[in-house]
């Protein structure tokens, strides 16, 4: 693992950015909201349980047994799931689909939005998330994420890490492989980047998963870069 | 034509835009920059004759003649061809490349970015052009527009004025087409947009094809909404 690009080749020219934990902290924002509904139950747990059933719900999508499903369908899908789980029976539909779009409303960390910022004044920033494009747009507004572009699964109808995702923002750019950057704090994010030529920055998120979080942080798994955060990331690419 | 909304409905939940002459002045743009590189043609008239290749190429694609096709290559293809047409033999490749990427730095009309942000105060605010993504987020960058959410044929795989483009946007928002209001200087975008169910808003750009335009703006032909600029549009949907 290097702290700076690797120095035989030039610059990328599009950053491609994971968003669900890299740029916004859904465990934080949904923990709070949770709380602050009074249902009995404790927000972090509730949190991780509703994370925990995002991949293999993408995972029906990406192996054909349901068809397209953007992930409010899927997060609603989950969400009906574990308040079952959980025993909590006192939430009406407007209020299940009222929560449901928590996640249009994730809080950014604090330096995302300012670190996006830096790294447009040489780059071209978009969003590359699982996250359908309605919650992205909704969510730049609320947190302020200044995207060149937003680019979501459900532009290329694949859901990351499948292949056609990476190399769609190339095509989309009309960029080779080598010229793109995908930058994410998940390990399995970067390595199908990589696996399709991109270059790969991972963020540092230790609190992705919460203040008690079991997820130790990655050693060096062949990354271009490794940043505590956008802001240092910025740092390292020079802006 | 009324110039107030509907009263007996609702206020939309989407504004989607008409990009390519009701929010950027291409003819301004491009006639300058051909006039700059003192090619020994009329600029305006190269303008003309670029822009008037692009419904013809556009419609290739939509009767299924040429496959799947970006703007930016139909806009090169029309460019070869016009340039023959002029009898230009002085650009080589990379000059060619970089005029036909002036349709990624259109200036917009001096009302367009900040009628934008105040419509942003109320509505959602997306880009629906047959541009493709990338020029668009470049033109966005260029002229300092404030898309919550750039939408092109490119997503859709169909071009303006096929339903599946005005149909695509309500489907990414997730909304019935009457809460979807496409906003457009062209008579026909809005006619096949009002066909989908979805509202309409005419915006005024006399000048789109210069300033000896031969192209008289259409009397009422039952717009939801009729702006001089999208200030005006602004003030007329209470922003």
């Amino acid at each position: 693992m290097s702290t700076q690009p690797r120095a035989q080749s030039a610059m990328p020219r599009v950053l491609a950015f994971d968003v669900f934990g890299t740029v916004v902290d859904w465990f934080g924002t949904i923990a709070r909201e949770v709380d602050a509904l009074g249902l009995g139950v404790n927000g972090g747990e509730f949190a991780l349980a509703w994370r925990a059933g995002y991949a293999p719900a993408m995972d029906r999508v990406r192996k054909g047994e349901l068809g397209w499903t953007r992930i409010d369908a899927l997060h609603r899908m989950i969400l009906d799931d574990i308040l079952e789980r959980f025993g909590i029976d006192t939430l009406d539909e407007s209020a299940r689909r009222a929560l449901n779009l928590v996640w249009h409303r994730l809080d950014a960390w604090p330096d995302s939005a300012s670190g996006l910022a830096r790294l447009r004044s040489r780059f071209t920033v978009c969003a590359l998330s699982n996250g359908n494009l309605s919650l992205l747009a909704d969510m730049a507004r609320h947190a302020g994420l200044p995207w060149d572009l937003i680019l979501s699964a459900e532009v290329f109808r694949h859901y990351k890490p499948d292949p056609e995702t990476y190399l769609g923002v190339c095509d989309v750019f009309d960029i080779a492989p080598g010229q793109m950057m995908m930058v994410a704090a998940h390990e399995s994010d970067l390595a199908a980047a990589r696996a399709c030529g991109c270059r790969t920055a991972f963020v540092e998120r230790p609190l992705e998963y919460g203040p008690d979080s079991k997820h130790p942080l990655p050693a060096d798994a062949g990354f271009d870069l490794r940043a505590r955060s956008i802001e240092h990331l910025a740092e390292l690419l020079g802006c």
